[in-house]
């Protein structure tokens, strides 16, 4: 299977998540309902990582766990693990191998925490030596650059963070993801166009927030894994306490700006970008924001905001694919990487 | 005070805040000792942030708690806060007025938690509004880019961490942090001269790890904010899970590599990165290191590895000063920035 066709196979994985999964995560609900759990200690590398940060934000405001992400060099480095007897330890990691995180989950055992792994390999050490595991059973992929196993690990955490929630509503929610990423791959040619419009660029500015950080996030380790952008990554908040100096006359600016109770300051944000000169793509459905940025990918607007990410990372995906064909690189094979990193 | 003189006073800010902060740390660290702390939830923008960063090693290393960087917009956008009733929060801001972060601190209180803010403003909100405040007492900063305070409250974060293990052997070792940034401040010849080397760039990454992450966190932003330099920031294991496929001859690379127990893998990876052509920068001090990049900046050898960041950002700050300089542009005043943001 090509990057290309796994990238197209995003409906099949998950309508067939959706379907395998719910058992698992009423397992898996019903397990952390039983213990005394305070909060999450969450592992993850890369791609995992940004699935990890939608599971920060869909863990705390729909089961108002606070989440942490882990210091991974704490345990390999110095040897000074913190306590996480009152933790959820979670380690995501496509193939379940590398020795950081096998290393926070190790230590979690030994302290007695209860210890989830999201993997996309039943038999790897990950998913053997942590108590519990879901398996995305998002079948092999072969490009380097992650794509449906990133959107199957956003899906686990939803279907986790809504089985734990016991919320039938949002539960009914889920079965519109189908459709909505066959929506989604519509978008391929204004994706290719604004990849078009872009061919050029050597760096950028990635910018979401909230729920959508994670696409922000992403989306700018697609550009770097596919096209070898210099593709910067910010929350809308965060890249105005400093990194906003950075915008001068036709700098590039991607935002992921949904129509949500923080449109209004993205709003401000995105015009006041746009009059120091940024020459700026918005993924958006909100129409104001559609409107006033006339370089845009429109997402499906039926999506509530907690699933939005795991439809919108699609667009951004087939952009970096068609950067990466503009640009004559071989988006599945980026230079200088493997598809299993190991790092302690 | 312009920004130059700010970064040469750190050693006096500094001895002034060991001298007047230990019994604030001693107060904090019993007022803490007496809650049944589980975790931290830590709130930050910027370089505040990156000041909880080097507290979330240092409190997981000697204090064996686990440290969540909060997720403002659950607080101020979603309205859907996560449970904190075990939780120490704590909120660092040099102006104390950030609406987020205040959202984060007001919200605890409510919730009963245990507040601490570390800001440079006694009289701001939350310093106020927080159950517990520590004044990093730096004297007022004006350069809108923060050095001076980002080192003091790092400072801060040491005395806590260490008055709540109750560590001697660690206070006193304290105490060699104003000599070793002034012995810090004499490298500015040859940051002057590596700023030199890299003049023209336009993008660059940074790296660093462990304690040393937030040094590389810090100096990316700096030089966004004082060179408009577009500077990637990843920690060394993080970098090699997708981002180093940015590397190709003649990509700049500046890394912090200190000689630690993790030392083994930063040589290899440096040399990695220099065989795919990385125009190389190092601050180190480890001989190997050194004698392997001749492009170079060697810190003081005598600091333990926690207390390190402290120092190895003085030459990062000047490396950016002087690139500002050689780039023609005012360091102390970046485009599209004042000094307090307020963000939501």
């Amino acid at each position: 299977m090509t990057i290309y066709q796994e990238i197209r196979s995003q409906p099949d994985v998950i309508a067939g998540l959706l379907e395998y999964g719910l058992s698992q995560a009423h397992h898996i609900a019903a397990t952390i309902r039983a213990r005394d759990i305070r909060y999450v200690y969450l592992a993850g590398r890369g791609t995992s990582e940004h699935a990890g940060i939608y599971g920060q934000y869909l863990l705390g405001a729909l089961n108002g766990l606070p989440v942490a992400l882990a210091a991974p060099s704490l345990f390999t480095i110095y040897r000074q693990p913190p306590q996480l007897r009152d933790a959820l330890v979670i380690g995501v990691s496509q193939s379940g191998q590398s020795p950081d995180i096998l290393a926070v989950i190790d230590e979690a055992q030994r302290q007695g925490a209860l210890t989830l792994a999201i993997t996309n390999d039943a038999a790897s050490p990950l998913a053997q030596r942590a108590a519990l595991h879901f398996d995305i059973a998002a079948g092999p992929e072969l490009a380097v650059a992650a794509t449906k196993t990133y959107t199957a690990q956003l899906t686990v955490f939803a279907l986790v963070a809504v089985a734990l929630a016991n919320d039938q509503t949002r539960l009914t929610e889920l079965n519109q993801l189908p459709a909505a990423l066959t929506a989604a791959l519509h978008l391929e040619a204004g994706a290719a166009a604004a990849a078009a419009h872009f061919r050029e660029m050597r760096h950028c500015v990635v910018l979401g927030r909230g729920f959508q950080l994670a696409t922000a996030l992403e989306w700018s380790l697609k550009l770097k894994e596919m096209a070898y952008v210099v593709a910067e990554r910010y929350s809308t908040a965060e890249f105005q306490h400093g990194p906003i100096a950075l915008i001068e006359p036709g700098f590039p600016v991607l935002a992921i700006a949904p129509r949500d109770a923080g449109s209004q300051s993205t709003i401000e944000l995105l015009a006041r970008l746009r009059a120091a000169g940024a020459d700026l793509l918005a993924l958006s459905d909100d129409e104001t924001i559609l409107a006033a940025h006339p370089l845009n990918l429109r997402l499906p607007r039926s999506m509530p905001g907690w699933l939005a990410p795991i439809v919108a990372i699609v667009p951004a995906q087939l952009f970096c694919y068609h950067l990466a064909l503009a640009r004559g690189i071989d988006p599945a094979a980026p230079r200088g990487l493997r598809k299993v990193t190991r790092t302690e």
